[in-house]
């Protein structure tokens, strides 16, 4: 099946808000992981039992929990009592073939987005879904599996390096989606660098190899940009600051990943034109090359097919042909042959195929 | 004739308002069923007589009226009559060929939308023509055919599933929409695993079938993508809440009906840029193809026909050729040929042809 | 010359609101038509004189004025004076070659239309002209000739069908412009039994005939939207009511012609879509069968020449050939020729050409 | 060097506003003719040296003043210091490779329009840049090289033909733009002209130079297109009406050059539709003869080769061949022909290629 | 890699406004011009070092600090104290792959902005990034290298022409954009050139190496588009004057700074149209070579091939062949021979191949 639509058919007449997971189930256990911080304090903990982590609803410190996992019913249907999120965004987060949007809760602003990797085996880039709640003081991060993405944000808030600890948790939601998104331009790199293999190779020695390359580079571009469009209006729509969640401090470094978004759109854009570019240069080639093909054909078979069929008139052995026992008819033979011959190659000279 | 236009030659020249039915018809008989319920009622009746309908115009609790068949002129125009419906509405009713559409009375809204399935016999999608009817207390839904994309709804009234019979008319109105753009994925799933399984295809084995096969589908997308596309306006007008008939408490699921059309539409988008994709492969294959076909043709010809011309040469029956009567002509003709095959062979071995 | 523009040679470089008839004259004399009515009365003349038209003007009656043929300048000029319309009005009336437009002159409204028709022997659409000039009880319509398109609109008014008789111009001026889209559907429909045609041929058997009917279905496709396109706007215009000549009871019945209007837009994209695959669709045969054809010849000179190669050389004169005298010779050489032959036949099958 | 751009080494790094003039110099000498006229007066004089022209600045009259040439810096000074121009728009003035646009600086409203004119002798369209300065009484129009372009508008002027001696200068410079617009039309029907005549040669007899000549009318069409587009802006801003300059009664003139600008754009556009599809009918005429050609070297070469072979094969001089002496053996060759041949053509007919 | 990504990973997981230099380090010391003037003063120092920088800062003269290389980390780091610029912005001087953009922090206008220049040798389009930071009394240019753009300006004050010397820091802002913009016409005008040059070469006499110019040509355009799009709207915010650093005086200019812009972005959009114009041009000519090519093969092979089967029959050993007793049998033969050629080449006429 395709990768633009996960099979929903479990959850095919289901009341509305009905938690049902919808995709590959990647992870065995769902694990949680809470950090919890101010300017002063910071704690860590790991596999976190999911009693425990209503405890840090009221705190005024940042918590940010991040759940790998998102197939099991129970771990989310609890996580969304205690942090009272709407049934609708806990069926989101399950339905993991969402396409990336921001939805403005009021108390919660609740962001989908996509973590791309590419997939060197199977030469497709490959989605994973990642859902972000944002609250007063906490954030929630849902992950299909564990990842190593967000690590050195983890390592920024313990090392209390840039400002993080200083900020909000407005500010700890924005650290995440920048660190997808800067993963971007390494798929970008990526694609950059094929790209200038692709173009070398048609410069110097192409083979049907080269347009099928050209094709898969060109369908992993549409997957792309399918993937990472969204995105644009969602971040276009939090630096607009409507939220009173998002703190005006925060709004500059927004205008910041808004940007680099725009850098990636624009930067699949090119590529697109630069593949669509090489496969017409490709096909214009094969073009070429039929043509040439076909000169080298016509030349040599419209030579030899008149001059075969003199010979053939002498190989023939009629008891009265008189040019038979002349004495100079072969010698005259040669000499039509190489008329022939030369005027053909004339000819061919005038049409500039040879 | 085509799909896309329904003969209505008999409605030319009619006034407005006119009932004329136009489209197939696919039912015998008109069929009408009642559910009438709230939190705490529920009836449900099959066959219902015209006449009695009436009888829930006014009562505080939520009817469905379902009515299969929407060729019988009287049917329609007595309930047009009963549920006091302009007749430009049933006039629309009646017109099976309508664009999906939603239209705001005031005191009605009349949203006409398309009921598709895909027809595995005929290899192509087929849409019925659903209208909805809201008004205060009532929704009112008019199918071609009888049809069981309703049945689950019928059951969660039934059995109290969801909030459905807490909530009023709109909501159920929402339901039926749903259900049926709910259904839309299924289509897409079928059509997702038709682009995998050709793009298996493409991958190892192509024929002219596979061709005919991606036309095809392109055809039904193109398909699909009209008769999709115009629901995204209706249920954003819808969603913007501004008839009073929709609740506030309605809106945040219109939100989610919109979420999905907007999927559906975004995957459409991406499966014609795949069939696109997959064309374009075939046809650089096909002319990859027929290049190498072209070679192994001047190959094989640019060798034979040059040796075959010395070798007819020698075939000529001239009294005087002394070369037929020196000891090691033979060898020497052989030594030509073998030193012409050779020499062909390095010049396309050059051309990187061999 | 083209269908897209008329000869205005005649025009340059006079003044404004110059009357010259500008396109070709289709009928010979201009013939004024008046139906004039209310509920109760019912006045219809044929070959009025110009000079009784003005007593229409103030009448308290609806009055509808047709003109057909719209080349005579004395005639249009003195239409102009008696109801006061404005030259420049009266030039778009006489030169025939307009876009579909709408002038609001707050006491006229001014709307250009195109009556389209289906030429069978020219196998091409072809357009009038038709211009409606709504006033306060009036309606002046312009046809290039006598036509059949208001005929069920006549028999309305005199049979008192509909509501005809109890609205004021303004719905006479709708049901004009409704009776003209009406007849697009016509032409739709024709271009539908066209396509369903085509695809059936592309199915079963095509020939370049197959072609050239696509190409000129595509090209009287895009005239036809040109046509049409601006339509959108007229009617949409309209039907915002701004403008106090349409009544606000009219307004319903202009939605519905816009719906219409929509409709029909969205089929010819529709129809466009087809040609555009049913072409890709051709091409992607031919690329086949040429492929096809390419293999047939390559398998079998490819087979025969090589083998005649060696005939060739058996069939040389040279005295010393001590193969000529050998036994076995000529069975080992039908041996080497079969080797040959199932060679090339067994790569062949390799490579999926037999 | 192309059309599109203009050698303007010679203005850069010059500061802002300094008068370089770019472009070819296609008068010898900047020629100034004023006219000044009002209802009762009427003023025409040629050649008027540059200091007399100072007097007219002031004057109740209106006064067009038209200067033929803009190489000459002193002469566009001059001017630009007695009727006090931004030295910006002199810049414009002189380099006339500007972009049709329209400029308000409240006392002066300039315009620069290209007059396009068809060279039959390059097959090309030519553009020659118009600037039009409107002032309180005063037009100042300038032009690359004497034309003959507004001579029907002096004609006017002069015999007190149509409305223009009675308005003021707004309205001339509208005389002067709709002149402009219309002689567009005159290359439209031009255009129109051979896009009829490559039509019919399509239908009937096509060679190489068929597609030269619909490649040269598309390149054509997209510079006619380049200079007219920003037409439909200028005249629209002008429409509106926001420049106290244009008096009321001047914007229902200004509303019917628009009408043309669409027109003309409306009629561009569909010109270009009309040579694409004309190239796409020409390629898949191209294609469908190429099919032929090759089905008839393929029958041809399919059905004699292997008998090529047969005859090969008996004319080898084996002495042991044991055919050679049978009696019955030559007939049974040709027997063998006949077959081989008839066999091959039911095949090809079965494969339809004959 | 590609022109269109530069590494980044460099500054992958560092928090935001980390300074890190991305892109290619091309000039070896870092190096500060300050130009510092008003109306009556002018002082121009070289390789200033860094601390004496701040001294400008207060200063209400107009200061213009030009630094060439920005890979050097410190130096930028104090530049950004001194000034108090925000450290985002540093962050974007020193990523050299930035899209053109204008960020306004109120008492900043930072502007990015890319200066092209033609590389012959590679035969490509180079971009440098020019970055801009306009404040109350200062301009601080950063260049990646040393470049002779901004000469005719610096002249321009030194020699105080124009009326440079006279604004302030706005004007000069608005002056080193104009002049990097003027610098993109030498890039229009050098492809103009080639495009006239690659249009004679399709007129006479083409190779595939004029399709692989005009691909490359494509693809410089490609480049170049992305590089000016984005200028658009830079100049278009600029020009609304919302800003309060922008003085009203400097409006004027701006907007012949978008005008320019807009001209070289539609000059690019037609160089496109022309380059795409061009290349279906060198298809169709490919196309009707091929077919021409096919057609002497044909035409040779059709002739011959049947004539050297008629010599081959006469060529066989049969003993009993009755024919070549007969007298006139070689006669014969040639007659069949001249007739079957002659049939040939009338077939041929009527084809239209001959």
């Amino acid at each position: 099946m395709s990768r633009y639509v996960k099979k929903r058919t479990k959850s095919l007449g289901q009341p509305p808000g009905s938690l049902v997971h919808i995709g590959e189930i990647v992870t065995e256990k769902t694990k949680i992981t809470v950090i919890d911080y101010n300017e002063k304090k910071y704690e860590h903990k790991t596999d976190v039992p999911l009693k425990e982590c209503s405890r840090y609803f009221d705190s005024a410190t940042v918590t940010w929990i991040n759940i790998d996992g998102v197939h099991d019913v129970s771990v989310i249907e609890r996580i969304g009592e205690m942090y009272r999120i709407h049934p609708l965004l806990l069926e989101d987060v399950m339905h993991t073939g969402q396409r990336p949007k921001i939805e403005d809760f009021g108390e919660h602003l609740f962001i989908i987005l996509k973590m791309l990797t590419f997939n060197e085996e199977k030469d497709r880039v490959e989605a994973e879904q990642v859902s972000l709640l944002l609250g007063k003081n906490f954030v929630i991060s849902f992950q299909e599996r564990e990842g190593d993405v967000f690590t050195s944000i983890r390592e920024r808030i313990q090392g209390d390096k840039g400002r993080i600890r200083k900020m909000g948790a407005d500010y700890l939601a924005y650290s995440l989606m920048d660190s997808i998104v800067d993963h971007y331009f390494i798929i970008l790199e990526n694609f950059g660098d094929k790209i200038e293999e692709l173009e070398e190779e048609l410069l110097e020695d192409t083979s049907p190899k080269t347009s099928s390359r050209i094709h898969s580079l060109k369908r992993e571009l549409v997957f792309l940009r399918r993937s990472v469009w969204p995105l644009r209006d969602i971040v276009n729509s939090l630096e607009r600051g409507e939220n009173a969640l998002i703190k005006k401090s925060t709004l500059i470094f927004l205008r910041d990943v808004y940007d680099h978004t725009i850098n990636i759109i624009d930067t699949i854009e090119a590529y697109r034109d630069s593949t669509s570019g090489m496969l017409d240069t490709y096909l214009t080639q094969m073009s070429n090359r039929m043509n040439e093909t076909m000169k080298v054909l016509t030349v040599i078979a419209t030579i030899f097919i008149p001059l075969t069929f003199i010979a053939g008139i002498y190989g023939m052995n009629f008891k009265f042909m008189p040019e038979l026992g002349w004495k100079w008819a072969y010698p005259t033979v040669w000499g039509v042959i190489a008329l022939v011959g030369v005027g053909m190659v004339i000819f061919f000279r005038r049409r500039r195929w040879l």
